[in-house]
Order: C-alpha cells, then structure tokens, then sequence
C-alpha cells in the first residue's frame, strides 16, 4: 500500500487505529482452544470485529514464531485472511529484524513477496546497509525503531551522542536513507513529549506508536505533539484491545475497545 | 551446553570454528535442486563433512524464512540433526531477535524450548528488558550483537557517548546484565584491532567472530586481540566454506576449507 492510498483510508475513516495480533495460548479464550487452529481462529474473529474501527493489523512475528511451524502457518493464513477480506487494512510484520545486507534482502524477501506484509518493524543497530534493502521494494515500508516504549530504552536509545539522544541520531540518519513514501518510525507513546523533538526532524515521516492502553501512553498526547497534515500516525494497541474479554464474547468486547478509541481518535482529528 | 563442556570441546578439538548454514537456493549446487528438501540435504551434507573441523553451526535464520513454512521445517530438520548427531557441537540460532520483555520471552522459548538451540543472537537496541528474557534459560546463551563487520557499524555502534564508542558502551552494559556462563558478544572480524579494547571491559566473555573469510577479517589477528585463558572465541565462516564449490563435490570441498581454517586454529592455539 503506498502513502497516498494510507492517507485516503486515515482520512475518510477519521481512524489511525492498528490493532496488534499477538496471540499468546495462554490468554485465548477457552473454547478456542479446542478448534484445530487456535490462535487463526483467534486472529479471524478479532480482525472481523475491529476491522471497523481500524485502518491497520500488526502481528508480531514472536508469538508465531513461538508455536513453531504450526504458528508460522497461522501467522501466513492471518495475513491471507486480512489481504483477501480487507485488502485497504495496512498489515505491519512486527518483526524487529535486521542483518547484514545480503541476509536483510533475504528477511526483506520473506516478509513482503511470500508473507505478503505492506511493512516491517527493523532494528537499526547495524546501521545503513542492514535497513537499505528494506526500501528495495515498491509499495512497501520499513518501519525502524526510533525510540521505542519499554524501559529499556533509557540504556542506549536515551544516552546522549555530541549531546543529543541517540534515537534523535537513529532517526535522523534512517531517515536519510529512505523517503516518506518507505520509511516510518517507531515511537514509544510513553514518551509522547519527545514527540515533539522527533517531529523537529521527520515532519512529514509517519510515525508507528505503541505503547497505547496495556503500555499506558495518552492518545491525546500523542496527537497533540504527533499529528502532522496527512495525520502522519499509526497508533497500535494491542492487548487493550485483542484481550478486553477471555469469554465467548471476546471479538465483541475486543470491538467495543477498538470503536472507544476510534471515537477518541475521530474527535481528536 | 554449558561454558566448561564448551571449552572442554575447544581445547580438546583445538578448534574454534563455527560453519554457518546460510543455505541459499540459487546458490545450493544444481542436482540438490530436485531433492524433496533440497536445503535441508545441503545442510546435512555439510554438516557431516565439516563436523570433524568445526564445535559449532550456526543457521541464520533469514534463509529459512525466506521459503517460508518449507524453509522453516527444514531449519527445525537441520538442527535436530546436529543435535541427534553432533550433540557436541553448539548450535547457534542466527536470528538478531530483541523486543520489549514479554515478546523477547515469547523469541526466547521458540529458539530454546522448541528449536533446541544452545544460543541466540539478540540485538540490543531496546534495552534491558529486550535482553535478560534471553538470560532465564539453564544452559543456553544470548549472544549481543556489540560490534558488526558489516559497512553499517560505522552508523551508529562507531558513534561516541561521552568519547566512548557505543559499541564499548553496549557491551559493557550488557555484560552487567549476565554472566559469561550465559552471555557472549557478537564482534566482527574486520575490526580486530577493537577487540583488544572490548577485552580490557570483558576479558573472560566468549566472543562470535563472524567476518573471516568472505566479509574479509584476519584469524591471527583475532587470535593475537582476542584469545583468552579459555581460548574465549567462536569464529564463524559461512559462504568461503559452505561454497567452496557447487559441484557434487561440494561438501567435500567445504570440509577442505573447513579443515584448512581449523589447522590454522590449532597452529595459534
């Protein structure tokens, strides 16, 4: 999905709303465990229900990953499901990978040809040449961590290089490599004022920000230091969303979360 | 396997090679291609072939990913048959994984539990809490990406904080995090003189080499910088080994390579 086409499903929806699939077996709701794919059937009903409400999936690859071959495959019939069902839903592959040039191409690969994700999360500690094959591919996103939510970002994302945080110089050099139109960033809503300095940097760059509900980070914050002209944000909210209820009525409560912060987000726009 | 049966491996082998398995179908030898797993039987062939000259493999995780559910039954075949035949030899999952805290578990479990790797590598962007999940497992290891032979480490590991390098500030933040029962430093090669450096912070840590052979670094110069009492190093070669040739003779090929770099071990041990 390119930008433009990002921006006209934000802006007519009045929603920038990414529901995280991250599908733990121990959280399901009981009954599903007895069905012959567990976390698909999961998947299924929560994309059914918030699809509404959203513009965006995100299922990350670690708890896919964990189930071993049986949740590679739910992870591809997930994305299969949501590109043949909802094919304007932006799906983000929460991956978090990054290699040397030749192996990025190979991850670039897998996500983007076979498993068909519109974006990728990539972590950028190795610097140019382990994100730049990420932008190789048209219509497809790399979404580097800039500053990310959870505590451990005080360790090195937060300490200072020529006096400024490193996540300021990870953008700001990321952001080089690649454009508006293939590049976004990861920033924690946690730290919502730093939006504002981040902003300073990538005005027109759109921002993926976790750390909503379960985290803890205002969506009003966000917006107030975040939102640019094309909106610019992506915010995701995952098991606020996808675990409001462990019952039957799981995707129904699930949606009910999703529509409370697409109101949210309506009136903030 | 635990730090003493890794030593015990090394000085008694006099070696300290780790072949990579980076299995990449255009360049897998052409009568392999019709084989019902082609990659999978190219592992296994050079598994057996260098076993004898090398404690360690390492499969990065990229090119199984890249053929999706295929790629990755035939990275779970190919490390069940290390283990079930090589229980020796340290497999190392070359995976780059790092996320906040319980998704770090959940990469964790999946490597560990399921793959039955000895190791995984984790980048360290995010901090603490992406990082200690890896640490909670008896006998297995997180191996941190401090400093990358790739051109990209000049980006943002080679940056100062407070005139250190980031990568000294990594290491040595990581380092207090674990033990050098349950942590070992990613260092490339082409940066042997660095190492000298990274042993004055942490003189007893295994450290994985990658970068000799085609990425170019110099074994006795990591040799000379980096061997400690208990030898301390895994160096790792994947493409001058695993495609020495592309004929049918290729695993026999790789083991000559691979034998070559272990006599020249042995000769600086």
């Amino acid at each position: 999905m390119n930008r433009s086409d990002l921006i006209y499903q934000i802006k007519t929806k009045k929603n920038f709303l990414c529901v995280g699939l991250d599908p733990d077996m121990t959280k399901l709701p009981k009954h599903l465990v007895q069905e012959e794919d567990p976390i698909y059937e999961f998947n299924r009903k929560i994309i059914i229900a918030t699809a509404p409400f959203c513009v965006s999936f995100k299922p990350n690859t670690a708890f896919y990953e964990a189930y071993g071959l049986t949740g590679i495959a739910s992870l591809e019939k997930t994305i299969k499901f949501i590109k043949t069902n909802y094919p304007n839903h932006f799906v983000i592959a929460d991956a978090k990978r990054g290699d040397i040039g030749n192996t990025s191409t190979m991850y670039a690969k897998a996500f983007f040809n076979r498993l068909n994700a519109d974006a990728i999360t990539v972590a950028p500690y190795m610097g140019r040449d382990s994100v730049k094959p990420f932008l190789q591919f048209e219509n497809k996103w790399a979404i580097v961590l800039g500053l990310t939510s959870n505590e451990g970002s005080i360790d090195f994302q937060q300490q200072k290089i020529n006096g400024r945080e490193l996540y300021l110089n990870v953008i700001e050099t990321c952001a080089s490599w690649g454009t508006e139109n293939n590049m976004m960033f990861v920033v924690g809503a946690t730290k919502a004022q730093m939006l504002a300095e981040i902003r300073k940097i990538i005005p027109s760059h759109f921002l993926l920000v976790p750390g909503i509900g379960a985290q803890g980070g205002s969506l009003a914050d966000v917006c107030k230091y975040g939102l640019n002209k094309d909106v610019g944000l992506l915010v995701s909210s995952s098991r606020a969303v996808i675990y409001a209820a462990s019952g039957k009525d799981f995707a129904e409560k699930a949606a009910q979360e999703a529509k409370k912060v697409a109101e949210e987000m309506a009136s903030l726009l």
